[in-house]
């Protein structure tokens, strides 16, 4: 029978981050709970939607926790519902423990109430995963490289492989991750300093998102350990299970272009207010497109929509070469593309109105190129 | 034709006032456009929902607009997307020009957006309201109070009358206001400090809560004029219009007890929190009420969900006087009742388990009295 105090500010903060995991409306009942494992060590909490798995381990010798386990034990409690009463909890410690079989008291303050949980017993049990030598990343460079990329893998089931991330080790060194909805690419080399086993996996962009707000920027490093249909990442007190894309990711390599005719570059928020602004109409027009032009060194953007009215603008570029253009293309893919670039400076380079053009940060070592598919008006 | 230049964030902030008006998805099309209406004096910008119309005047001798009218006009563009559109403009100024007939041409920094608009006669006119002695309300006061009583009244559309509040000028001074959903009653009065004509109107209770957002707290009084089936409050540069509600309001005065059996103080906040814990249990049980008990002194709540669990808690009083009492109700009405009151002390009055009960703030002159009805249980 669990009896424990702790730190109540602690601990929800410590269920919060395992609640990501866990779905309110997930068809499989008892993965609306999150389960409490007690030891003397101290408290794993566990929560799953079958996609994604977070373990979140509260340890005794923490100070912060003010962790005190009287007892061990494990049981399941309804997440929000659990959360939502923690929460309001009026003292700054709780005592929790069992009265009897899967019955729990929350006492704090002059506050008492009783809970009914679920047999521990009932909760899918996690992949078991090991490595001898794990892939050690630092965090700030997984999550910068997720939001380099993920936002640019599609969103629709058509084609299931393109709603992941690519990630690939080759050469022991060399990371490549790739994400691309087929109208829109991003790609992110990176080199690591220790040699790993060589991987090839693709992740969905939804957990990877889900990582990056689950792994906060205190975590310096994160271990990554690979199996079957699965990966985890783990820091000192939190695994983060994922199951991985089954299918061959497409080759992305050759999509890729060398040369150009036409090359600009641009301050990347300049160029970004221009085409929000030119978004809010072609958002009212067919084909929902802006217009670039390059003549003789001016660029300009143009939308015309016969209901609503147009924009005309001329574009603040510090540079352009090449040859006169007219190309189309949906300004969102710009603007998120802008919005994934770090540096002050971009240069776009193009081929011609038809083909895919890149967009690469000012400076860059050829490690970062995005590509977007214009659209044909005619 | 109209032609007129104006400060971006002064012109945004009176559209985004205006639009407050404005529903996007009118079934009357014309109410989702802006009138924007040019004269020598300055621009008005009109919006309304057939319910509210708002009026908001931007004078040329307003030094922060930045005003300067070349030409007047009048003409109708579509809110939100005239508004997303000024919101997006590059430079501190935008340049504002009828360059045909109902065509617009938005001038800011390099950026030129050409919109189409509407023939300002299709907009209807709104009722003229004067009165050579309008009521003045400090608009502190009327938030307040407004504040303090909205909330009680019904969201439910099956007595029409009570989704409004109830306001009553009588003696020429004694202005009462009253809000109720037939479960709470919350009734706040005033003593003017200058006579008027005595008035009684019922004031949809969603119109107030747009007052309170549209007349911000730099606006010191407002002046409120009535007419059939509408009343005015108007500042310095706004004029918000709402319609009145018909019917006969019921008589509440009757409703409001006086003698008691059990009379408790409380700390606002504390009660606040005990309740807030007690919802949480109480809205899983069937009937969502939460059980008080008054024993010797002592005071307690106790909520049973057999499904989900028990909450047992000795709330702090700050006194207690008369008989015991066992009294059950919802813990919203409560909570809602706290939040209304400034005090931080509150007193509860009780009848009986059956009857209603009363809370005031502490040291209150019978100005602010709020009802609550119990559930019976059995």
């Amino acid at each position: 029978m669990i009896h424990f105090s702790i730190n109540k500010s602690y601990f929800l903060q410590a269920l919060n981050t395992t609640k990501r995991a866990i779905s309110h409306k997930n068809a499989i009942p008892v993965l609306s709970t999150v389960k409490i494992d007690v030891t003397t060590e101290g408290i794993t909490l566990t929560g799953s939607n079958g996609q994604i798995s977070i373990e979140n381990f509260i340890a005794t010798k923490e100070e912060n926790a003010g962790l005190l386990v009287t007892s061990p034990g494990a049981i399941l409690l309804e997440a929000t519902f659990f959360i939502n009463v923690v929460s309001s909890l009026p003292d700054v410690t709780l005592d929790f423990k069992e009265i009897e079989k899967n019955q729990i008291v929350l006492t704090s303050g002059k506050s008492e109430i009783t809970l009914k949980g679920k047999d521990a017993e009932q909760y899918p049990r996690l992949q078991d995963m090991q490595a001898e030598n794990p892939l050690v990343l630092e965090t700030k460079v997984l999550k910068d490289v997720i939001n380099e990329t993920a936002f640019a893998a599609s969103l629709q089931e058509s084609r299931p492989i393109l709603t992941g991330v690519h990630l690939v080790l080759s050469d022991h060194q060399s990371l490549k991750t790739v994400a691309t909805d087929s109208h829109r690419l991003s790609q992110r080399k990176l080199s690591l300093e220790k040699a790993s086993d060589n991987f090839d996996v693709v992740i969905p962009s939804r957990s990877l998102r889900e990582f990056s707000a689950v792994f906060t920027d205190d975590i310096e490093t994160v271990e990554i350990f690979f199996a079957n249909n699965q990966i985890l990442f783990r820091s000192d007190n939190i695994s983060f299970y994922t199951r991985l894309l089954e299918g061959n990711y497409p080759d992305t390599d050759r999509l890729i272009p060398s040369e150009f005719n036409t090359v600009i570059s641009f301050n990347r928020d300049h160029l970004r207010s221009a085409m929000e602004r030119a978004r809010i109409l072609s958002n009212a027009t067919q084909n929902g497109t802006v217009k670039l032009e390059v003549t003789n060194g001016v660029v300009s953007a143009h939308v015309n929509s016969p209901e609503v009215g147009q924009v005309h603008e001329e574009l603040d570029s510090l540079s352009v070469t090449g040859e006169d253009l007219t190309i189309s293309f949906n300004p969102t893919y710009l603007i998120d593309a802008l919005k994934a670039i770090d540096s002050d400076q971009v240069t776009i380079s193009f081929i011609s109105a038809v083909r895919p053009f890149t967009l690469v940060p000012a400076e860059d070592q050829g490690e970062f190129i995005q590509l977007i598919t214009p659209v044909r008006t005619n």
